[in-house]
Formats: structure tokens, C-alpha cells, sequence
């Protein structure tokens, strides 16, 4: 079993109603990576700029995140801006600096090639061939993508569904690339061209999961004080595949758990700050809050 | 056990992206009574024009909706108009014709004073009082309520509150009322003003039931062709209090269940115009849809 994961790795400015909070570390692939160790060993493919802190790599290492694919580049990290109104489902990037990130060229070493599990997090379509080309025979592909990528590279967005077996995206994603306004024929869609799930991800609402003879529905956990929604759509992948990696299969009775799980980590993260919450984190509040969401949806 | 229901009758002339249908029949009173229908027997107070049809009478007639509380006035039915865009989770209201019932007095015949359960669907909250002092001791009063009244009789809105034990509102609704954007306080502050129960509906996410000691979360069915939302939330609380009658107890495993069967309901009625949908549904299909909800939850 072994989970390659590979993402942005940022530093964010963020303003919540809670705050304001500027160089946080972020980025899809952190928030992916962290979510995912509470499960299994992911092995983390990025690019950082010298500026980013040492503290932060030991954080990482210390969670059983691997970073021997993670470059360390002369200049600055990747940065992003971003702020949040009272909807917390909606948020408005203020600024991205790519620095390092812009000219990622992303390399699997080889310890990763034979990896099992291959979740390419929010990166520019055009890297995908590159990375698939260096793996050996990944049992699962996955892939998330962001509303910039399907407006600005619509065809190399669709070229790579054609090339993976999940995708997660946000409902308004899923709807904006098969161009379809609702949710159930969009995933459909989807599923016609290429991957043989669709995970939507709905924020506050929760998830549902598409597949060719399924369909699974997950909640939100009710949260009165969301801090800071960043990272819980990357968090919900990486609790996601890091279960998929320590159980070994995917068929549905593993893919429903996984999205429950990958629902109990966007609820942590949205809990504090960044990746703050994740420092806390124990396994004994991941399994109690499974049991909540048992209890939550019973009837 | 029996379940009052006092709401609106009206003639609705629909715009979705699926068509449009000119003078149908549909109005709050009317979805709650035929959705509960399938559940007991329920009581139906309001009022309708000359102009009302009789084979619609005659339909409500035969699903066991007992008529007695239906005044038929001189003048026409309250004629509403409204459209829906590409999402159906939001519909503008074109015009508005109260006609006969923009001079509602509500009278409870002598046979349902003893209800069980009364339900007071989207009504002018003036008119509570008067429907409440009429009845004796009922096991559970609910309302649901429109961002109209909300925004046009907020101080009346907040005393009906104060008698009620149960709230079904939209989930934007539950927000406005209580000047809240996060929905989970939102419901909470509600809770502490009177209702002990707050149901809160959230279109294709379906709803959350918020109580004092418990949180239930039910999802909409997936609806590929959503043909007219319309009637869909009040066909919820139809269901749900239908639901709850027949059970004769509303404890937390009734509550649960009451709130399925009002998604349920919902996922029928938005499967064609108005109330057309009911005319053909069996309950072998609603136990069927149960069970699908069930299947679509379990992790």
C-alpha cells in the first residue's frame, strides 16, 4: 500500500468573519498529505521555495508524511490570497503568486513509481501525463481540479479525465465541466468520459458519490464556528484516499467509508486556522466523530 | 390521532426549464394535505373561490383529505406565479393575487378541535392566535413560514414562534429569523425561543431536524430532471407530520423517520407539474424510496 500525493504547497493570507491570518503554510497538497497521515504513510510530490520553514518540513516528517519528493527551489514559496464572506461556501482569491510553483516540474522518485494510489491535487492538467508516465501501475488515479483550470484549460482538463478513475471536485465544478446545471446528470456525464467515480464535494452540505451502480451520500458535520474553510475540500480527498490506501480495496463498501471519513477531516479543519487543528488531532477524536456521523444520519 | 393542517389553496402558473403550466392547483395547504394523505387522514382548513374545481375537491376527496374546514367563498382562488432558473433552488415570485384568501378567517370545525397535531403552513401570522385558541390540548403544533412574512410581520413572526413546537423553514429562512448565518446556531437560537424542534429544509441537500439533545441530517434524493420544485417543502412537512400521526408518538426514532418520509415526499412532487405526481403514486413506491434512502446513507 502506498499513496503518492501531489500538490501545492503555500504559503495563504487568509481572511475569515473569525480573523485574519497572513503566510499561514497551505496548499492543497499540505492540506491533502496531513489529512491523509491519520490513515496511512502518504509520500508528498511538490516544490518549495528556500523561505519555507523548517518547522513546518518537521511537522510534516513527525505526521509520517514522506517528502522525498518534495523539491526545495531558489525563490519564494507559492502564495495565495483568499478571502471568505459569511457564506462560507464562497471565497474570493485576492492574489496567487506561483514563484517556485510556476515552473513545477514534478518528479516521482523512484521509491514512489509503484505506487498504489496516485491523487493529483488541484495542479495544472498539463503536469498529469508527465506524472502518470512515471508510475508503474498505480491501482487507483485521482484528481481534483479548480474552476481557473476548467475556464483556462478546458481541453487538457477534460484529456485528463479521460486518464483517471476519480474525481473529486466541488458541485459548481462538476457542473461547470460537463456543462450541465444539475448535479446528478453532471456526474453522469462525467462518468461517461473517463473516471468511474465522481466524488462532489458540497462544503457545508456535504458529499455525494457517484459511481456507475452506486450513488452515496455523506453530511457536513453541523458546525457552529467554521474559523477558516480552507483546505476542506483537499482535507475530504486526503482522509478519502488515505483510507482507501489502508484498506487495501475501493469497492462500495470502502468507498462509503472513505468519503466518511473524508467528511470527519474537512470538519476538523475548518475548526481553526490552516492546518492548526491538525497539530491536535488524535485518532480517538477521528473515531468519535465517525460514530457521530453514524448516529448523525441513523433512521 | 388526527393532524390538522390550515394552509393555502391556490391556482399556481409555473415556469421552469422543463415548461410552463398556466392555473394549476397547488397552494401550501394543498401539498401538505395530499403529501400527509398517504399517511393518515388528514384535516384540511382553508379557503378557495367559486371558481375552484370540483374534480380537484373530488381528488383531495378521495385520498381520505376530510374537507369540512374548506370554506368555498364568493370570488376567486389566491392565484400565485412564479419561475424558476437552472437552479431550483431559487424562484422569483412574478405576482400575487390573494383574492378570496387575503380575507382568511380560520375556523376550526367542532370535529377537529381535538386535534392531535396542527400544522400551520406559511400562513399570516396574525391569524395563529385565532386558529390556536380554537383548539383544545394538541400533542404538537408546527409552522412553516415564508421570507415574506418574515421581512413584512418579523415581531408576529417571532410570537408565533413562542406557541409552536416545531419550525419547518428553509434553511435561508431559519438564518433570516434568526439574523444568524450559520445555520447550526442559527437553529439554536431558534430553539431557545419557543420550538423545540427546528426542521430545516435545504432544497437538493436536503434537510436537518435540529432538538434540544439531538441533530438528524437526510438527504434529498438525487433527481436527475427536476421538473417543478414547487410544493416540494411543503410536501416535506406533509409527509413528516403525516408521518408522525400515524405513528401516534414523537420521540427522536419518530422524528427521524418522520423526516425521511418528508424527503421522500419532496422527491416525488418535484418529478412533474403541481400536484400530478400524487395523483399516480403508490405506496409501494414510497416504501421503495425509503429503502433507497436508506441504502443511499449506509456506511
Amino acid at each position: 500500500m502506498s499513496l503518492v500525493i501531489v500538490g501545492s504547497i503555500a504559503f495563504d493570507t487568509i481572511e475569515t468573519t473569525s480573523g485574519r491570518r497572513e503566510r499561514i503554510v497551505g496548499g492543497s497538497g499540505t492540506y491533502s498529505a496531513l489529512a491523509a497521515s491519520f490513515f496511512t504513510r502518504p509520500r508528498l510530490v511538490g516544490v518549495v521555495g528556500r523561505d519555507f520553514p523548517k518547522s513546518t518540513m518537521a511537522f510534516l516528517k513527525k505526521r509520517g508524511v514522506d517528502l522525498r519528493g518534495l523539491a526545495v527551489k531558489p525563490g519564494r514559496t507559492f502564495q495565495w490570497e483568499g478571502r471568505y464572506g459569511e457564506d462560507s461556501n464562497q471565497r474570493t482569491t485576492v492574489r496567487t503568486d506561483l514563484n517556485v510553483f510556476g515552473r513545477f516540474e514534478p518528479v516521482l522518485p523512484a521509491a514512489y513509481r509503484g505506487a498504489d494510489i496516485i491523487f493529483l491535487s488541484s495542479i495544472d492538467p498539463d503536469l498529469q501525463p508527465r506524472i502518470l508516465d512515471q508510475a508503474k501501475r498505480p491501482r487507483l488515479v485521482a484528481m481534483d481540479t479548480i474552476r481557473f483550470w476548467i475556464e483556462t484549460k478546458r481541453e487538457a482538463v477534460l484529456r485528463e479525465l479521460g486518464r483517471v478513475d476519480l474525481l473529486f471536485a466541488n458541485d459548481e465544478e462538476v457542473k461547470l465541466i460537463a456543462g450541465d446545471p444539475n448535479l446528478v446528470r453532471a456526474a453522469g456525464r462525467i462518468l461517461e468520459s473517463g473516471p468511474s467515480l465522481v466524488a462532489a464535494k458540497k462544503g457545508e452540505h456535504g458529499a455525494m458519490l457517484f459511481g456507475r451502480d452506486f450513488t452515496f451520500g455523506v453530511l457536513a458535520h453541523p458546525c457552529p464556528h467554521v474559523i477558516d474553510p480552507t483546505g476542506a475540500g483537499d482535507s475530504f480527498a486526503g482522509g478519502f484516499l488515505g483510507y482507501l490506501d489502508r484498506a487495501g480495496r475501493s469497492g462500495p463498501r470502502e468507498l462509503r467509508k472513505a468519503a466518511v471519513y473524508g467528511s470527519v477531516m474537512a470538519s476538523f479543519v475548518i475548526e481553526d486556522f490552516g492546518i492548526e487543528r491538525l497539530r491536535t488531532l488524535t485518532p480517538g477524536q477521528i473515531t468519535g466523530r465517525y460514530r457521530f456521523f453514524k448516529k448523525l444520519i441513523e433512521f
